[in-house]
C-alpha cells in the first residue's frame, strides 16, 4: 500500500494510487457492524482532536465514530465557545493544541486555506474536514467509494455534478478526484451558481438539466447553500426546483441504472424530490453516510501508520 | 430472565415480568462504586449515541455514565446546533444516524411520539429519554427501583403523585408502571393541572393535599413545569406552595414511614420545602439519581443482549 | 511520596513537600508523546466529570486529555445549558452529581469559594480548575514545573508577575506557591490593577516595568481580563501596551537568561509583543501548555491513589 502523506489537506496533492489505497482500506472497514466486537486497535493510545470552527453535526459525528471504532481517545473542542472569542489568533490556538500532543487533528474552518495554514504550525497529522470553498477531501473520497461499490469501477464514468457549484467545496474536491481517476465530469446549474473559471477545469458545463444528465452514470446533487450566499443572487426555491431540482422527469435523461447522490443534509423539494431521495433502487444517499465512517477510519489509520513510521 | 423488546419506548408496552427483569438486573449494577475497577464489558464494542433535542444535563449524564461504565463508546450529538437548523427532517436525521451503525440510540424530543416514529426508521435499539408529554420510561423504572429498595416491595402500595400532572411525562409513565404492578395511585393537584381524562386511568384524583396524602406509603412530587405552560393558567409560586408545596404539615397526613420522591431538578420553596428534601429519613431523592444510572445500565445491557441474539 | 489531600482546592493548604510530590510525578508524565501507546492505567475504571460553569476551552481540554491518557472515563457537563437555568441551586447540582458516583470532579466556577463549598457536599475528589478571583492551583503548579525545568530549581529565584493582578486567580495561586518555595516575588502593574492588600502578601510592588523586571529570572505576564472589569477602570490597549506590555526594551532589564511566561490566551500587542511570545530562546509559553497536561495527570493520579487507599 502506498500513502505517504503526513496530512490529508485536500484531493489536489493526492496521487491516484494514494486515492486507491485509501479506498481499498476503507472497503475493509465497511464490514464493521453493530453488535460485533470492535475489531481494530489501529488508533489505540492515540489522541484525536476534532476542532470544528463551523457546526457540522454529521461530519463531526462521522469522524468521532471513526476514531472511537479504531480505539482512539477522541476529544471534541467547541470552538465557538472558545478562546477565539477572547481574541486569540488561529495560530495561537494551533500552537496551544500542538503543545498538548494530539496525534490526529480534524479541522473544519469557514476560511479557505485556514486548515493548510494550521497544518504548517503543528507536528501532528491534520485532516481537513472542510475549509471555506476550498476542499473537503473525505467527502470526495466517500463519494468515490460509494460510486466504486455501486458501479464496480471508478473510471470512464459520466458524472453530473448539479446545482450550487459556486459555493461548494464538495464539488471542488469531487471534480479534482473524479478528474484524476479519468472520468468525464459535467457541471449542471444556473450560470450564477457556476464559477466563472469552470471552463478551465477540464469539465463540461450545462445550464440545462435534461442536456446535462443525458447518458450519465452518476447524478450528484448538491445542497443549495443559502447560508453562504451573502449579497449575491438568491433563487426562489420554487423556481429553483422547477429548473434544477432532481425529479423523475429530469432523471429519465440519465442512464437507466444511474445512481443518485447527495452529500446531505437535503432540502427535500428544493434540490431533490423526496421520492427519488428515498428510492432504494436509485438513491445511494444512505450508503454515502455509511462510506463516510469507513473512509475516515481508513484515512486516519493510514496517517497514524505514517506517524508511527516517522517516529520509529 | 425475560425481556424481549428491541426498543425501550415506553412503559405501556412492557409486561410486568419485563419490568421486574430490568429492576432485578439494575439491582446488581447498584453495587458499582468509585475506585472500583469497571466490572462489566456488557457494551464493549458497541456504539451508543445520545441525541437530545431538548437539553437535559442530568438525564444525558446518567445515560452517558451508564454506557461508559459498561464499556460502550458513547457519543453525544448536540441537536440544537445541528442539521435540524439547516432544514433537515427528523426522518432524514434518523436515516443518517442509522447509516453510521449505532447500536443504541438514546433520544429525547419535545414532541410526543417523535421517538416512536424514529424507532421505526432505524435498525438499532432505541431508548426513549422523554418525548413531549408522552413517556419517560427510564424515569419510571428508576422510581420503581427506588420504591422497591425502600419499601421492600413494589405492589399494594398507596402512592400519591402530586403537582403538575398535566405537563408531566414522568407522571404518565409512573401511573402506567405502578398500575401494572398493582399499586393504588392517587393524583393530587389543582384541577387545572390534572388532565381531564385522568378519571379513566384507574387512579383517584384529589385537589387537596391533606386528603390525597392520607395514609400514603410514597409521596412523589413533580416539578412545576413553567416552561411547558404556554398560554394556560400559571399559578403564583407563593400560592402554589401554600396549597400544594410539600411541607411538614402536609406530609404528616401520609404514613409515618412514607418516603418522599422528586425527579429533579427541584424548585425548593415552590413544590417542596428544602428541609424535607434534605431529610435523609424521609427523602430518597439522591437515591433516585443513583438508581437512574443502574436502571439505564440494566436497560441498555438487556437491549444489547437482544441485539446480539438477533444477530446470531 | 507524600500527598495526603482528598481534594486539590488551592495552593494555600498545600505543604511544600506536597507541591514537590506533584511536580516530581508530573515530570514522569511529560515523557508521554504522540504515537506512543498509552502507558498508564492509573485512572482506569474511574469516572472523571468536568463541570465548567465558565467556558475555558484550553483548561477543559487539558484536564480531559490528562484523564483520557490515564484511562479514565471522562464526561463533560455543559453547565450553561443545564439545570442551573431551571432554578436548581449549586448544592443540588452537586448532590445530584455525587449520587452518580464520580471519582474525580473538575470544577470551574465564576464565584470565589464555590468550589470549596461544593467539595464539602460530595464524596469524590474535587479539583479546582479556577474559582472567581480565588485560586487556580493547577495553573500555578504547571507554571512551577515549567520554571523548575527551565531554571533547574524552584527556589531563590526572582520572579516578576506583571499586569492585571487584581482580577487574577492565576496571580494569587502563583504568589502563594512561589512564596512557599522561598522565591522573591514582585508584582508589577498599574496601581489600579494591584489589589490594595498586596503589600501584606510578602511581595514587592512596582508600577514601573523597568524597575520591576530589574534582575529577574522569570517574567510572568498575565492576561488583561477585560471581561472581569465591571464598572472599574479600563485602560486603553494602546496606553497599556506602551507602559506595561512586554517588549524587547522592557525585557532587557531582566536577566539575560530570563524566561517569559504567559498563561494564555494571549492578547498579542496588548500585554505582550508577538515577537517575544514566539522567541523560542526566551518564551516558554508552549512548554506551559505541555506541562499543564502532565501536572493534571499527576494531580489526578495522586488523588485517585488516596481515594483507593481510603476505600481499602
Amino acid at each position: 500500500m502506498t500513502f505517504r502523506g503526513k496530512h490529508l489537506l485536500g484531493i489536489e496533492p493526492l496521487h491516484p494510487v494514494e486515492i486507491i489505497t485509501i479506498l481499498d482500506l476503507a472497503d475493509e472497514y465497511v464490514g464493521l457492524n453493530r453488535a460485533s466486537v470492535k475489531h481494530a486497535d489501529a488508533l489505540t493510545g492515540l489522541t484525536q482532536i476534532n476542532m470544528f470552527f463551523e457546526n457540522s453535526t454529521r461530519t463531526q459525528a462521522s469522524f468521532e465514530l471513526a476514531g472511537m471504532r479504531l480505539g482512539a481517545d477522541v476529544m471534541n473542542m467547541q470552538m465557538q465557545a472558545s478562546s477565539i472569542k477572547k481574541g486569540e489568533t488561529l495560530i495561537d490556538t494551533a500552537l496551544t493544541l500542538n503543545a498538548m500532543h494530539p496525534d490526529l487533528l480534524v479541522v473544519r474552518h469557514p476560511h479557505s486555506g485556514a486548515v493548510d495554514l494550521l497544518a504548517q504550525k503543528v507536528n501532528c497529522a491534520v485532516l481537513n474536514a472542510g475549509d471555506g470553498r476550498h476542499e473537503h477531501p473525505t467527502q470526495a473520497l466517500l463519494d468515490a467509494l460509494t460510486i466504486r461499490r455501486s458501479k464496480g469501477r471508478l473510471h470512464r464514468l459520466n458524472i453530473a455534478i448539479c446545482g450550487d457549484i459556486a459555493h461548494s467545496r464538495v464539488a471542488r474536491s469531487n471534480i479534482l478526484l473524479l478528474g484524476k481517476m479519468e472520468n468525464r465530469v459535467r457541471l449542471v446549474g444556473p450560470p450564477t451558481l457556476i464559477p466563472s473559471g469552470a471552463a478551465d477545469w477540464g469539465v463540461e458545463v450545462y445550464d440545462d438539466m435534461a442536456k446535462g444528465l443525458e447518458g450519465c452514470d452518476v447524478v450528484m446533487m448538491l445542497r443549495l447553500q443559502k447560508e453562504r450566499m451573502d449579497g449575491g443572487f438568491i433563487p426562489s426555491e420554487r423556481e429553483y426546483y422547477h429548473r434544477y431540482g432532481l425529479d423523475a422527469g429530469k432523471l429519465a435523461h440519465a442512464k437507466e441504472d444511474a445512481i443518485v447522490m447527495h452529500p446531505g443534509p437535503m432540502n427535500r423539494g428544493v434540490e431533490i424530490d423526496g421520492t427519488i431521495a428515498d428510492d432504494i433502487n436509485r438513491s445511494v444517499i444512505q450508503e454515502q453516510v455509511e462510506m463516510g465512517v469507513a473512509v475516515r477510519m481508513a484515512a486516519m489509520d493510514l496517517l497514524a501508520r505514517n506517524l508511527r513510521a516517522e517516529a520509529a
